[in-house]
């Protein structure tokens, strides 16, 4: 009984949340009301402050929820790793309300004045260092190349990226835009071993999202 | 008579342009109203109406303007002139409203549906082309380096990376940024002994602001 109390709770906290999503990245931040996610949600007013408390507690936990979208299906280690990284994210910006909206929502937030508006773009910046660093012990990188300050340039590009193709396309030609960015990076970057074989392809994202991405690491 | 007149236009035109990129800056498009453009230009609303028409005509002047900001201030050429405009562009961030106000509407206005949203991005990425054209001229560029898909890597980098050093530090370390990019970027993309001698200084942002930038080009 009291487990099925708490799954119902994870149920009803998952549906708010990606009602947000779908409002947030429909609307932004001030275009978004709690009405009208409280509508999409089909839930209480008293669940939704119970489990965000506020409408910026909801637009953090759907920045935060970013990764959460991209992380389980990775499957390389590496350069590898950080270059699937993008190429799922590059898909998923496609396809998922939630990372569209925690991306919307990360780049207007400084706009509406949220305190810690750097800490989503950190997150990323955490995650991808991770791989670099990885990829360093593993001999990928050139010399010179320190993991922090390249994890920090593909956030800043991914972000930037993002941007000009949601202008230009609708984010029609961001899967494109994240190989071109990999093709002008990765000979400055990495060894040249790994530069020819690291596989920067968009279906890796497509394979990716759909389980069917089979383990590709190569290494030095 | 006449030619005083003209100037007085010119001058009015000039200061409603200051005026709403301050106001712009400040409170975003959807938070900027023509009433406080207009208490803060000094004019009437028939000049404001008489120049711009509206709020978007008004906020697509200041988003074109970014590059007036920059470009006359330009010395060098090739690879040199490229990487001197970001670095201009990173120091004037900081102390030009007009500049941070196309920015700042640059990226918010995909938000606000304004046609033709892909412009101002485009617009950087055609004077950036530009630049990469006469590298590739020079020899400056590595084989196969397309300079429109450099160009436009460039313009993406920079919209993320202003937006990352806006969050994080209210732009103190975009000039940094700025170094940090072209230090990972450039070797991938220049021949070795232009890798080497392209000057990649924060101060020749603020000593082109100044005046003070000498000639520097190197050549392959």
């Amino acid at each position: 009984m009291r487990q099925l109390k708490q799954q119902r709770a994870v149920e009803t906290r998952e549906a708010i949340l990606h009602a947000a999503a779908a409002v947030f990245d429909e609307l932004g931040y001030a275009g978004a009301s709690i009405n009208r996610i409280l509508e999409r949600s089909g839930t209480t007013a008293g669940a939704l402050y119970f489990h965000f408390g506020s409408k910026e507690t909801l637009a953090r936990a759907v920045m935060q929820a970013q990764s959460e979208t991209i992380v389980p299906l990775l499957t390389s280690e590496g350069l590898q790793r950080l270059v699937d990284i993008t190429m799922i994210w590059s898909h998923q910006l496609q396809t998922s309300t939630l990372l569209r909206a925690g991306v919307r929502l990360t780049t207007e937030q400084s706009a509406f004045g949220m305190e810690d508006a750097a800490r989503p773009y950190e997150e990323w910046a955490t995650i991808m260092q991770e791989c670099l660093v990885t990829a360093e012990t593993r001999g990928e990188l050139q010399a010179g190349v320190d993991p922090r300050e390249l994890a920090e340039l593909v956030v800043e590009t991914c972000t930037g990226m993002q941007l000009f193709a949601a202008a230009a396309t609708g984010r029609a030609d961001l899967p494109q835009r994240a190989v071109r960015m990999w093709k002008l990076l990765l000979p400055g970057v990495a060894v040249p071993a790994i530069a020819i074989r690291v596989k920067i392809d968009p279906e890796r994202g497509r394979a990716a999202v759909y389980g069917t991405l089979p383990e590709a690491s190569p290494t030095a």
